[in-house]
């Protein structure tokens, strides 16, 4: 990162809630250069005292849902309930690379022109994992910038949802006024990790379907166990174009937060995503070292290659693969012992 | 393993479908002992050209569903239609050791008595990715010993049914004549990854709740995305007590069978839980490794719980754990380069 003030200035005016500072910020640990992470990784340490005192919502949907336009007209019912919202993204497959060039931003003109609200486009990175890394520590910033409510928006493409669901505290999946997931082209899975189910488009002449749809998605949710006990998913009809059952949503929210506090599971729900996203990263150093390791590289292709055809089983293919890798040296002698 | 005969007998014995000399291989596959390993590896590497020629077919439920007479019921009318069916269980929470009390046995007396059905109970284990590769691993060997339909039962107990989903070709889910999935006890996502549902008990009283939960999640199912296109999943009310329904049930699978392989989708998916076998068991030898290593089990703890605790990132904490591991010595000098 060219040009960064130090870390102490960066904390200071995250901290603050500029504007400014905060954008570079999150710049700075999108950053996919080795030598900015000391930097990224201090800064997170300093900030995250002032981080996780806000509501974290997911949003997902099949692309036609109208994903954007919900979520600018949402945020800025949001905003005007005295809150401060921002916009995360998590987006494996954008090409927009980290933050210098704001292409969403077109997407929700009004709301990210509000003061109030911060929209911040998909980090590019080529791995889903990556990806979600970044987005979990844009939220630290943004958090400890004073936003109090957070949007993690998915685009529904690979193992997106699941991998922002456990980054959140509640999952808001936007439908579309139709039949079943099959037809709405909904991913499996999706709709059991909903906590909230909304029916987009319910205005004009879809009003009637999207009634329509919600009941019978109302009937499914019943049949299948609830992601978030106590909680009980709720599905609802909405008009990200009128504004119909934006602020009956908004309430949604607040009492899934207020009811998922009380019971001591929302504590336990964030806890459980930090062991995870330690673990999480932790396995992607060992798989990047292991895959990287130049004994490994050249029998792993094979291994793969047999395995998947039936010929070799895996567990034996995979003890002489990480043998292999276990007794080869890790670091040169002279670049120092990290212990 | 005491007393143990070479492989190349070993093999020959399983290959011919001798039932005892496929009991030890199963005992020798499931050993704990890291000296019996080796043997284990070769034997299976051996007859691993023999296996792979049947069909195999998760079955779950919850407890008081009637799994156990349902699987013998079941097998017995498969075995009627001329095929060789083994019965094997994933149950991580099981205490039974590796196959020398043959606990299960007393509970499929009839079929455990059939020469066409061959019954193994739960590989003990405290890990249930131990339990699940050594069930993967029993499977190869009855498959080469000749049995060509292969039932693997999970108890329902934490993650089993995910991991029996990803060694079988076919996920059959039983059902309670009840309501929706909380009141039966289901597990989230369980639903969604079965291709086969039946609602058991529907004789007697019983049979008229049983074909009204039928149609409910028919209708539950119908919202939800097929875990296995082309495959769309199947409802039906059976009793394991009168046998309504078994034959239908056997056609059903017979004709999973005949859409997946048409599609191609069934070699796919065997290719797929292959690879997916072998990256399950790196990243286990490497996470026991991790582990298992001196310089990092101290740290670790407390990393774990400031992350837990939202006072560290899990990415900084992460990096310099993997840090500390790759930096130690994996191999002391002497004991010889396994490359």
């Amino acid at each position: 990162m060219s040009d960064s003030p130090d870390v102490e200035t960066l904390a200071a005016g995250v901290l603050a809630g500029q504007r400014r500072a905060l954008a570079r910020a999150i710049t700075l640990v999108e950053s996919a250069r080795d030598d900015d992470r000391p930097a990224a990784e201090a800064l997170l340490a300093r900030v995250m005292p002032g981080a996780g005192r806000s509501i974290r919502v997911g949003i997902s949907g099949v692309p036609g849902v109208g994903k954007s336009t919900f979520i600018e007209a949402f945020g800025l019912h949001v905003v005007g309930r005295g809150h401060k919202v921002a916009v995360l993204a998590v987006d494996p497959s954008s090409k927009v690379s980290g933050g210098s060039i704001l292409g969403d931003k077109t997407r929700m003109e009004v709301l990210s022109r509000n003061p109030a609200a911060f929209i911040r486009p998909s980090p590019a990175g080529r791995t889903l994992g990556g990806v979600a890394r970044r987005t979990r520590e844009a939220m630290v910033l943004v958090e400890a910038a004073g936003f109090d409510v957070v949007f993690v928006e998915t685009v529904g493409v690979g193992q997106s949802e699941t991998a922002v669901a456990e980054m959140v505290d509640m999952f808001l999946l936007l439908l579309l006024p139709a039949g079943g997931d099959e037809l709405q082209g909904l991913k499996k899975g999706i709709v059991e990790i909903a906590d909230l189910l909304l029916v987009n488009k319910a205005d004009g002449d879809l009003a009637a379907a999207a009634r329509r749809t919600a009941a019978d998605y109302r009937g499914a949710v019943r049949m299948l166990r609830p992601a978030n006990p106590p909680w009980k998913p709720v599905v609802e009809p909405v008009s990200a174009q009128t504004g119909a059952g934006l602020a009956e949503a908004w309430e949604t929210v607040e009492r899934y937060r207020r009811t998922m506090t009380e019971a001591g599971a929302l504590q336990r729900r964030r806890a459980a995503q930090a062991r995870a996203a330690l673990w999480t990263e932790i396995e992607e150093g060992l798989r990047a070292a292991f895959r990287d390791d130049p004994a490994v590289a050249g029998a792993l292709d094979d291994a793969e290659r047999r395995v998947a055809a039936g010929r070799a089983p895996p567990a034996a293919a995979a003890r002489r693969l990480v043998a292999r890798f276990l007794a080869g040296p890790r670091f040169l002698a002279g670049q120092g012992d990290p212990r």
